[in-house]
C-alpha cells in the first residue's frame, strides 16, 4: 500500500533539472503531502552524456519504454514541441499513467484530443506550467472560477516581449535596439521569432480561452500580431495619452445576434498607466480576469525560469499523485460550450492613430468624415499645430476591427494626410 | 445515473441569495460542467417569512433535518458563526455529504477537527469564500503551490479596515471620522469590532497559515492588533517616508535554532508605496505570497459582497459535485508539519517611531544608545529641527518584537523625549 509512487521525467533541461532536484531534495515534504513516498523512476534524455549530474542508473534514451514501464505511475513531460511529446503523452495515457506537462505548443495545438485520450483512460492531464510560469492561473480557471461566467481575460504572458517593451519605454530605444539588448542579456533567444512574433503568447491565449469559456480554442484560432512593428514613436505617443504599450493576450466572450462567440487575439496595445497590467514590468507575467459574479481579479508572478516553472510542475505532480492515492482522477476539462470563434475582422477593438496633416482649415473635418464613412465613432482628438503642419492624435470608440483598419487604409490615401505616424490598438480605456 | 445532484443551502442572506439565484439561473451551465444536473433540495432559514423570493416548498426551519435528508448530496453552509454551523457541518459529514462553507470564524477555530471529520467520512470540505471573497487563494495554496515551500504570505484581507485606512490617507481624517463615514456608507457594520479590531483578518490569517505551511494554526494563535489606534499622524508620517498604512495579515515560516516555526500576526503597518499591496484600495483585497521556487506571487480581487463571495462558493460547489460524479473526494488538507507557533515577542519585526525631542547636543546619541541597549539596530534616522524642539524619525532594522516594544517603553521615560508621536511597524522595506 505504501509502495512509492514512481515518476518518469521526460526531458531534463532547465525545468526538468529543477523538477528533478526538488523531487530529490524535498522528497519527505512531498511524500507527506501526497500520502505516499514519491520517487524518480527514470529520466529520458536524448544525450545521457550531457547530464553528468543525473544518477546514471536513472538516465535512458528510451522515452517510450520509460513511460510505459509497469512500475511508473506518473509522467512529467518537459520536452516541449509537438513530437515526440504528443506520442509519448498518448502512450502514457494508454498505459494508464497521468501526465503533467509544461508544453503550451502541444496543448494549444491538440488539447481537445489529448484531454479526450486522458478522459478515456481515466487519468489526469494537468499543465499549469504551460501558461504564465509559476502563477496559478489554469487551476483557478478550471476549478476556482468554474461556477462563474467569465467574460474576459487580458494577460501579459510573454516575458521576453514584456522586457523589450519595458526597455523601449524606459530608454526611448526602437524595437531593434531593445531586442539586441534582450538577446545579449539572455532574455531573448537567438531565434526570437516564437516570442517576438507572438506565437508563444498565442498558444497561451488558446489554452486560457479554452479553459475560461469551456470551449475548444486552438492556436490557429488566435489572431496574432507581434511587436516587431512597434516603433519608438508608438511608445512615445502612448506616453502622451497616459498609456503604456504591452503585448496583450486577450480572450473575450462576445455576445452576438446569432449567439455568443469567443474572440481570441494577441497584439500590442496601449493601456492606461493606471491599469493594473501597466505596471507589470520586465520578465513578470500577469493575468487579469473579469467574471460576472467575481468581478475583476488579477494573478501576478514570475512567468518563466527553471525554478518558477518547476513550482507549477510540482504542484500538478502532487495533485495527480494525490488523485492516484485517493482513487479517481480529478475533474477533466469540459468543452461543452462549443462556441464559434469570431474572426478578428468582426471583433470590436479601439484604435489610437497619430497623423501628420497639413495645418489648414477643413483637414480635421475631412479626417473625421473618413472615420464616419466607415462607421467608426471618435472618442478623442488632440490637434497640435506646428508651422504649416499639424499632428492629429485620435482615439476611437469601439468598432469592428475591419472597419478600423479600412479607415486607416483610407486615411493613408488622403492628400491632406502627410503620414500616419502611429497606429496601435487601445485596451482598458473607459 | 443522471439523477440530479441535490444541494442543501443553509442560510439565505446576501451570499446565500446570490448562490441560490446562480443555481437557478445557471443550472444548464453548471450541470454541463459537473456532468450531472444540479438542483436545490431545500433552503434552511430561521424565519421563512423573511424570504418571500424563495419558493415556499424549498424553505424549512429544520436545518438538521435538511442536511441529513437522504436525497441531499451536497451542503452549502453560509450561516456564519460557530453554532449551529459546526453541528450542522458535522451532521452533514456523518451523513456522507460534502460541505462548502464560507465560514472563516468556524474554520479558524476548529479547522483541524472539521477536516478530520470530513476525511473520516470520505467527503470534501472546501471554503474558498472564507478568505478574500472572490479571489482564488485557498485552492492555489492547497493545490497549485503544494509542490513548493512557502515562506511568507502578506495579505490585505479585510475590506472595511482597508477602506477606512484609504480614506484616512486621502483626506487626512482621524480614525473616528473615517469610521463614521464608512459606517454611513455601509462599508462598516453597526458594530464594527470584528473588522476594526482585526478579528476577521486574524481568522483569515489562521486559515492561510494552516494551508500554506501544512500545520494547524487557529485564530487564537494569531497575534492581533486592530486599527483603532492608528492616528492621522501615523498616516502622515508614513507618507513622509514614502509609505502607506495598511492592516496586514502576515504568515511567516521562521527558521530557528530549535527548528522552524510559524509566526502569524495581524496589525497595521507602513509599507512602501511601490509595494504591490500599497495600491490595493478601498474594498479590494490582495494576497501576496512568497515561495521558494515560485518567487513572488500576488492574487487580487474583490474581498466581499454577495456576488463575489457566491462566485467562490459556486466554484467549490462545482468542484465537490464533480468529485461526487468522478468517484472520490478531492485531496484533503495535511497538517503533518506540526510547526510550533512563535510568540509575537520573539517574532522579528521592524518599527518606525517618531519622537519629539529637545533640540540640544547629545539627544540623538542618548536615543540611539537606548536602541543599542535593547540590541535594536537602527536603519535610518531623520532629524528635523524647529526652534528648541526637534523631531526624530527612526526606522529600525529587524529585531524581536519584544525588544522593539521595550525600546519604545524606555524612550517614553527619557527626559529628553517630550513625546512619542507615532509608533508603527514597517513591512516590505528592503
Amino acid at each position: 500500500m505504501n509502495r512509492p509512487l514512481k515518476v518518469a521525467l521526460l526531458g531534463c533541461g532547465t525545468v526538468g533539472s529543477a523538477v528533478l532536484r526538488a523531487l530529490q531534495e524535498q522528497a519527505d515534504d512531498l511524500g507527506a503531502r501526497i500520502g505516499r513516498p514519491v520517487e524518480v523512476a527514470g529520466v529520458a534524455v536524448r544525450r545521457p552524456a550531457h547530464h553528468p549530474d543525473v544518477p546514471a542508473d536513472l538516465l535512458t534514451t528510451d522515452a517510450h519504454g520509460l513511460v510505459t514501464r509497469e512500475d511508473v505511475d506518473l509522467v512529467v513531460e518537459v520536452i516541449g514541441g509537438i513530437e515526440p511529446a504528443r506520442s509519448l503523452m498518448l502512450a502514457a495515457f494508454e498505459a494508464g499513467k497521468s501526465v503533467v506537462s509544461a508544453n503550451k505548443a502541444l496543448l494549444a495545438e491538440d488539447g481537445v484530443a489529448l484531454h479526450a485520450a486522458a478522459a478515456k483512460a481515466g487519468v489526469d492531464l494537468y499543465y499549469e506550467a504551460a501558461v504564465a510560469g509559476a502563477i496559478p492561473i489554469l487551476r483557478p480557471l478550471r476549478e476556482s472560477l468554474v461556477g462563474d461566467q467569465l467574460s474576459r481575460i487580458v494577460g501579459i504572458v510573454n516575458g521576453t516581449t514584456n522586457y523589450i517593451l519595458s526597455r523601449m519605454a524606459e530608454t526611448g530605444a526602437g524595437f531593434g535596439e531593445a531586442l539586441a539588448e534582450a538577446t545579449e542579456l539572455g532574455y531573448a533567444e537567438a531565434d526570437p521569432t516564437a516570442d517576438v512574433d507572438g506565437f508563444d503568447a498565442a498558444a497561451k491565449a488558446a489554452i486560457l480561452a479554452s479553459l475560461a469559456f469551456h470551449t475548444p480554442v486552438a492556436a490557429v484560432d488566435v489572431h496574432r500580431e507581434g511587436i516587431s512593428t512597434v516603433t519608438a514613436t508608438d511608445v512615445a505617443r502612448a506616453a502622451e495619452i497616459g498609456c503604456t504599450v504591452k503585448l496583450l493576450a486577450i480572450c473575450e466572450r462576445v455576445a452576438g445576434a446569432d449567439g455568443d462567440s469567443v474572440a481570441v487575439r494577441v497584439h500590442p496595445a496601449m493601456i492606461p498607466t493606471a491599469h493594473p497590467l501597466a505596471s507589470v514590468g520586465g520578465a513578470f507575467n500577469a493575468v487579469f480576469v473579469e467574471a460576472e459574479a467575481a468581478g475583476q481579479l488579477m494573478f501576478y508572478g514570475q512567468g518563466a525560469g527553471g525554478e518558477p516553472t518547476a513550482s507549477a510542475v510540482l504542484g500538478d505532480l502532487v495533485a495527480i499523485a494525490r488523485n492516484r492515492v485517493t482513487g479517481g482522477p480529478g475533474p477533466g476539462v469540459t468543452g461543452y460550450a462549443n462556441l464559434a470563434v469570431r474572426p478578428m475582422a468582426e471583433t470590436p477593438t479601439r484604435y489610437h492613430v497619430s497623423l501628420d496633416v497639413a495645418d489648414k482649415p477643413g483637414v480635421l473635418a475631412a479626417v473625421a468624415q473618413e472615420f464616419a464613412r466607415h462607421e467608426v465613432s471618435i472618442s478623442t482628438v488632440r490637434q497640435t499645430g506646428r508651422g504649416d503642419a499639424a499632428t492629429l492624435v485620435i482615439v476611437t470608440h469601439s468598432a469592428p476591427d475591419a472597419a478600423l483598419s479600412a479607415t486607416i487604409a483610407a486615411l493613408r490615401e488622403m492628400p491632406a494626410v502627410r503620414g500616419v505616424t502611429s497606429v496601435l490598438r487601445v485596451e482598458g480605456l473607459s
